[in-house]
């Protein structure tokens, strides 16, 4: 029962109702920590879902200190979402004894089908006839799960708390997933909701996509791939959803097909077709875990700016130089200051500055202190040439971040603002939060920095309907 | 008196003072935390440096509790480095005072010379000629100093306190350079040198990697270059140094002059030149300061493999696919696994497991056990096609990472094994210790673990005069 591009609608009505749901099921749960089953069971525990949770296994009567029921019929109440934790056998099972029950979800996690060949092919043909007959929607198989941070349900067999916010992933592989949750929380990137896809057996891309264009929590959208059947339904859906999709393909590897959008027959002349064709419908293509994670980043913390034209200011000019280099090397502007700014900016230094103002702007020792740091930052931001500004200043033991400043002049010249501090770890993790919640992303690297400007100008260019290039 | 290639031994000797002084005095010292005086003599005092330090300022009695002389020749004893914390013309004078009082060797941070046009261009002729009329060697000027971090000294104006290792790192940015210790701090990379070039008015790159190349501390060397009119001697040079060389080159920007290498005219064509030359030469570009840090990790930590074919074993087959897509885009080798090597991993297995065993191996939830990882491992590892090992496990709740099973084998199969371990960064720190202290880096994204593969197997096929490609 694969449903097709016609039949979205219901697909994403089914993907929503799995992913809020009031009662869940654990089949196969166990009570030895080693086992799939228990951590299935822990993750929802330990995530803290707020909802009625139900450990199902035949014999077991007690798991971390909760009943066990021994079959789903024994279940008081009705229940929305099953997890399916046995094998890639019991799970078909399993899953039309969901149907019989009226259980309307299920994640069935098991791997053992189609990904193997042609014995497991039959099995997952057999797998979805089970569903389609008995009514049930299924994610997986051969998958990790998914998230809703929102509402605190983890359904993987990963225990895990994750930051809140409005970054929502989709993952063909679950350990390039569970890279993703562990990068973006280092990184302080709230998250919404993930979806280890696995097989596709029931759901699409095109049709998860729907489902997170949709999701009111949702504002960015990650998407790791390797290779997909429905690459042309999934771009044409992509480019008609108003939120960034950044997109992180892998292809040079054999392992990816790529003969649904092209036949160029070299892998790395269909890889870049791949991401033309991603580009020519809006999807933001990037070629790092890092990368995404700064452009989601960006996205979901950030304003769009009104231009493509790039300021870069610092105290010291080699992170600016990288900066720059990388948004040259692609293609954006990093424009001349007017007359008037470059006065103004004179005006400050006083007289015989050792310096020369231009941009990127390189303001030396009269950027150590906060507060002529933003003296220079409110004239250049303002430069009327300039419509997205990166603020670059390295931590020092004596001195203190230049954020509140940042901030007002943010919110002054009302242009979006990236701040990049070269620092210790710990040091941005608490200078986040305040920059953060005041739309500014903060990064520790020229490299990240420059990916974030970089998206955020595709973006709006995207939306805006202009050509950068 | 600017060294050329001929007189390098000179220069290295001057250099080797600059770096091991027994004495060292602070010229310009403040007693505001704001100055850049100040911070050069807490940096000092804050890194620990074990030599006697003097603070000097014509007028102050006191800074940080201790006395402060009024001139160079107050000091009671042979001063080895001044470090000049004056403007760019009192710099001058400084140096001469200097070399009146037997000084050998001088830091000068001022910038204000040749960066900034015509008029600063004289001041550092000005700079020279005194350096070379009255025998003072220096660094600089427009930089923010060195580090001898095997001594604790530290001559910038930013109080550091640095994990110790063999890494040293040239660069021609002070910004950057902060950008990269901070950065390697962070990825407990070990630091022992490290140089910010400046205006390199006294002493070439050549000069610098020459150093480096004989210094015992150093096993591999970090290099930031923007451009540099000696890259002819510096890439000589470095083909003549036995360890490894990492390039970050920037090269797309306007700032950077090529016109040494090249004259395609188009920068990112001049940009490829300089890395085909670099590559000629044996030197090895990165693209990121995220793979310059794992490259070097690599280096510090990995003994060289004995061959280029990559065996990539994990329980979660994404971050395995990423790292593999890396390496073959790169023209490396994942070989085919022996019939051996399959008979046994499938004995292992028992009968019909659900997995396709190949290389990269994916041994699914086969592998959650750290026992049996290793038993899994030791067969793959122990394949005689393969000579190099990414080891790739994901953090779980409650199961723990495979580290002595991973040292277990590979102080038996004797082969260079890469960790990766998508994770938390707090755990990867808590791992860190254990694993690279017998000699296997560990990183926390499959792009990092494919990063150091890369480093390691390009420098093993330079020493070994095999070509990869």
């Amino acid at each position: 029962m694969k449903r097709e591009e016609g039949s979205d609608h219901g697909a994403v009505e089914a993907i929503r109702s799995i992913f809020y749901p009031q009662t869940v099921a654990v089949i196969g749960v166990s009570d030895s920590f080693q086992r799939v089953g228990y951590n299935l069971f822990e993750s929802l525990l330990f995530g803290g879902f707020k909802g009625n949770i139900y450990p199902v296994h035949p014999r077991l009567k007690t798991v971390l200190g909760r009943k066990v029921y021994n079959s789903l019929s024994e279940i008081p109440e009705k229940v929305d979402l099953a997890i399916i934790g046995l094998n890639e056998k019991a799970t078909i099972s399993a899953l039309k004894e969901c149907g019989k029950n009226g259980v309307r979800g299920a994640v069935c996690v098991a791997g053992g089908y189609r990904e193997i060949g042609e014995e497991g092919e039959g099995l997952e043909k057999l797998l979805q006839e089970a569903a389609s007959c008995y009514g049930v929607s299924f994610i997986g198989p051969n998958t990790l799960g998914f998230i809703n941070n929102e509402i605190d349900l983890n359904t993987t067999f990963y225990p895990l708390n994750l930051p809140k916010g409005s970054a929502s992933f989709i993952s063909q592989s679950g350990g390039l997933g569970l890279t993703f949750l562990h990068q973006a929380a280092d990184a302080g990137l709230g998250i919404n909701k993930w979806i280890g896809a696995g097989n596709r057996s029931n759901f699409t891309f095109t049709n998860y996509l729907s489902f997170l264009g949709e999701d009111e929590g949702t504002s960015a959208i990650g998407l790791f791939l390797e290779g997909t059947e429905d690459a042309s339904s999934m771009v044409h859906r992509a480019s008609r959803i108003n939120k960034p999709v950044v997109v992180y393909k892998i292809g040079r590897s054999d392992k990816v097909s790529s003969s649904t959008l092209t036949h160029t027959g070299t892998m790395s002349g269909s890889y870049q077709v791949y991401r033309d064709i991603f580009s020519q419908f809006g999807l933001y293509t990037v070629d790092t875990i890092m990368e995404l994670i700064a452009s989601l980043k960006a996205f979901t913390v950030s304003a769009l700016p009104g231009g493509a034209k790039i300021g870069i200011m610092t105290h010291t000019a080699g992170p600016s130089i990288v900066a720059a280099d990388m948004l040259y090397s692609r293609g954006y502007s990093i424009p001349e200051l007017t007359e008037d700014t470059l006065k103004g900016l004179y005006k400050i230094a006083g007289e015989n500055p050792p310096i020369v103002f231009q941009n990127p702007l390189d303001v030396a020792g009269m950027g150590f202190e906060a507060g002529t740091f933003k003296d220079y930052l409110e004239l250049f931001a303002g430069d009327p040439g300039v419509d997205l500004v990166l603020a670059i200043y390295c931590q020092h033991k004596n001195w203190r971040f230049p954020s509140p400043e940042i901030i007002q002049v943010k919110e002054k010249v009302k242009k979006p603002i990236i701040a990049c501090y070269p620092s210790p770890g710990t040091l941005l993790e608490k200078e986040r939060p305040l920059l953060e919640c005041h739309g500014i992303p903060l990064f520790g690297t020229p490299e990240e920095a420059a990916w974030a400007a970089s998206a955020l100008v595709e973006h709006a260019a995207r939306l805006g309907g202009r050509s950068l290039t």
